[in-house]
């Protein structure tokens, strides 16, 4: 029998709604945001008295629009806190210090090499990331109430593998063991596709949508799936890689060693081998990964360029569909820098042959576009995802007692964050 | 913002907890209920008095075997109210009656002519079906408190359209409008997927898993998707068209008209396209349908059927294991006929084309197999769709005003189901 969720988790959820809908709107008296989540008023009194006793709602003045006496306008306290995204890709590591109303006050990238082997390498690069953030963010270590981690590839709570990047398998784990100690909160960790449906969800596509897909497209891609109001994390936290799906059996060979995946045609790899059976010694092929896609994005109006691009949304339209037929979601949202880059590109032709591809009525409703968020998606998912669990009563009983007193780093051990693929030791 | 759940629909699904789980242990304490639902106590004693109240709960004896005081056993009074479920697929259609322990009291089958074309005559059909069912089971139109009647082919808020069945396209809609009037009780409709669906988080492979997908194999193909213990019908109540997805781009024909379906490989004319390919003049090939299907069972020793199964068991299991790297379900389970007749034969198969084909860690603690309910599924998730519909508290309300008088019949107008793509109309 499935759990029914518990009154504390009931709690935990309307809290974080509360917050979602102050960070989003900037400010609303408590009658809008009763109206916003669809919460009681009784309900939306007691959780915000608590959420200004842990400092995170201030007044924001009062409003005299109405007939009845003036009612107090609320506002996330921005100096509540400040919390840690990490987005760790193949290439870079980017770390963002966000204040409590989820505004950028900080963020710095360091490079990672492709050919790097060691894990004190990636755990250097990270906590360097951390540490300049931090300080042109001008916050302390004891300032930062949670970490949120995005690691790429596949994590399970054996903490091993990956698909993407086969180099990191066996590291992932190791990485996470090596960088816990030396962040400045408590840490979640969770995959790029997860991190951006946090993004979506309190900022873009997602928002006041009970299902959702946020498709990733890079060199590597997937989707971040939504289902009412949540992201779906998997039985081994493992959902979203329909980038290894089959677009065609037995056919082009994939970098993750099977053949005919989706992200063999649609993936920056797949879109160059295009361009290669286009036209084998087109200029474009001596450039890589976001040159090359930066380079076809400006050569539209060349033929074999046009060609690519038109295969690649046949490919892209009718790889969608099959999430469409699958989980038949109200929206579904392009992002990462292919789509930054080429969406205007791609897009008409992929809605073609989507609706061509897709079943009867499943498509019928359906809205399609690029990612109004395109800055940080997977810090700021991260990030967010970091303030959530950081919202748990658990955690936040143990900041109101306390405050006013500074606030002890490391704090205790936390208990595991639900959604968390390991326990967070403090 | 996606609205959290008001106190009333917790309500609701806590209602609906108590009774799935005295339905399916057959008997339980108060504080047996608390454990399996996760319910406080509280709750559980007044969910449990509200039940009594509705005639839906009664007592079973006394348990003395602790040291306490002896505590009464509950049990579902079957007498409590009746459902029915009616499966209507393509060739036929099948109503059954349940009693509210969800056991079945009467059943009757009706043929469907394959050539009709009149909507009239699949009315009459359905409505003669309910009539022989209820006459078998010894109740009267006015015992039944909710019918459950699973269409074929996609439904949707439209009320139009069908992939599998493209005769039914206009149909759907005007036969409900045909039926409803003269069904004995509120309707609630949903399609087969969705029917399986509820059958195994009542009463298989998907009890007391938070995600699961079921994928009923047959002429058509399809999958019911559970999430957080609910099936997920999607943005237009299609959710689950597996069946339409691509196994190879551009490959063979399907008959929903487009090209390399899922269908095209796995449903029973897949597999007869596949034998054809194999040997194109087998014996085999003569038969259609449900005989094909146990002729293949029977001859498995037969080199072209050996092939012919071999075959098929790889494109089933790379057509799964594409579920699997999108929802990374915690167990999946395959019904319907060829699913119960070629499991055996395929599974094997089937599951290492799965372990090659899905990303790593994705079926990892995949639990696959054939599922237990193998009569009714259809039916039964109709009738115990109509049974959670119900036990909703304007339903509930409504029943306990009017018992212990006979039951006015029809019912009075309605709330629209919240599972329901149609407004219920009395």
């Amino acid at each position: 029998m499935t759990r029914t969720r518990s009154s504390s988790e009931i709690r935990d959820a309307s809290r974080r709604e509360i917050v979602r809908a102050l960070v989003v709107q900037g400010t609303a008296t408590r009658t809008e945001l009763a109206h916003t989540t669809g919460l009681s008023a009784a309900t939306v009194s007691n959780l915000v008295a608590e959420l200004r006793e842990a400092g995170f709602i201030a007044d924001a003045g009062t409003d005299s629009a109405g007939t009845g006496r003036p009612t107090t306008v609320l506002r996330i306290d921005g100096e509540g806190g400040s919390f840690l995204g990490i987005d760790l890709a193949e290439t870079y590591v980017r770390a963002v210090v966000f204040d409590a109303a989820v505004t950028e006050i900080g963020a710095a990238n360091v490079e990672i090499d492709e050919e790097w082997v060691s894990v004190d390498s990636v755990a250097d690069a990270l906590l360097r990331a951390v540490d300049l953030a931090l300080e042109r963010g001008g916050r302390a270590p004891s300032d930062i109430l949670g970490v949120g981690l995005g690691l790429p590839g596949l994590l399970s709570t054996d903490r091993a593998g990956t698909v993407a990047t086969p180099g990191w398998a066996a590291h992932v784990g190791r990485l996470e063991d090596r960088v816990r100690p030396r962040l400045p909160g408590p840490l979640v960790t969770a995959n790029p596709l997860q991190a951006v449906g946090h993004s979506e969800i309190w900022f873009g596509a997602a928002r006041g949508r009970s299902s959702a897909v946020v498709v990733n497209l890079g060199t590597g891609v997937g989707a971040g799936i939504i289902v009412e109001g949540r992201v779906l994390r998997g039985a081994t936290h493992t959902a979203g890689e329909w980038g290894h799906t089959v677009l065609e059996l037995d056919g082009r060979a994939c970098r993750c060693g099977r053949r005919g995946c989706v992200e063999a045609y649609v993936g920056v790899p797949g879109i160059r081998h295009t361009l290669s059976e286009v036209d084998p010694d087109h200029a474009l092929l001596q450039l890589h990964q976001r040159e090359f896609i930066e380079g076809l994005r400006d050569a539209v109006g060349d033929p074999p360029v046009a060609e690519t691009l038109a295969r690649t949304a046949r490919y892209l339209g009718i790889a969608l569909s099959d999430i469409v037929a699958v989980l038949n979601p109200e929206v579904m949202t392009l992002t990462g820098w292919t789509a930054w880059a080429l969406g205007d590109a791609l897009l008409p032709a992929a809605r073609i042959a989507l609706a061509e591809r897709a079943p009867e009525l499943t498509a019928a409703r359906l809205d399609l576009g690029v990612s109004p968020v395109q800055v940080n998606s997977v810090a700021t998912g991260m990030a967010v995802l970091a303030f959530e669990n950081h919202l748990d009563s658990s955690a936040l009983a143990r900041r109101a007692r306390s405050r006013p007193g500074p606030r002890v780093d490391p704090p205790g051990p936390s208990p595991t964050p639900s959604s968390a693929p390991q326990p967070v030791a403090g």
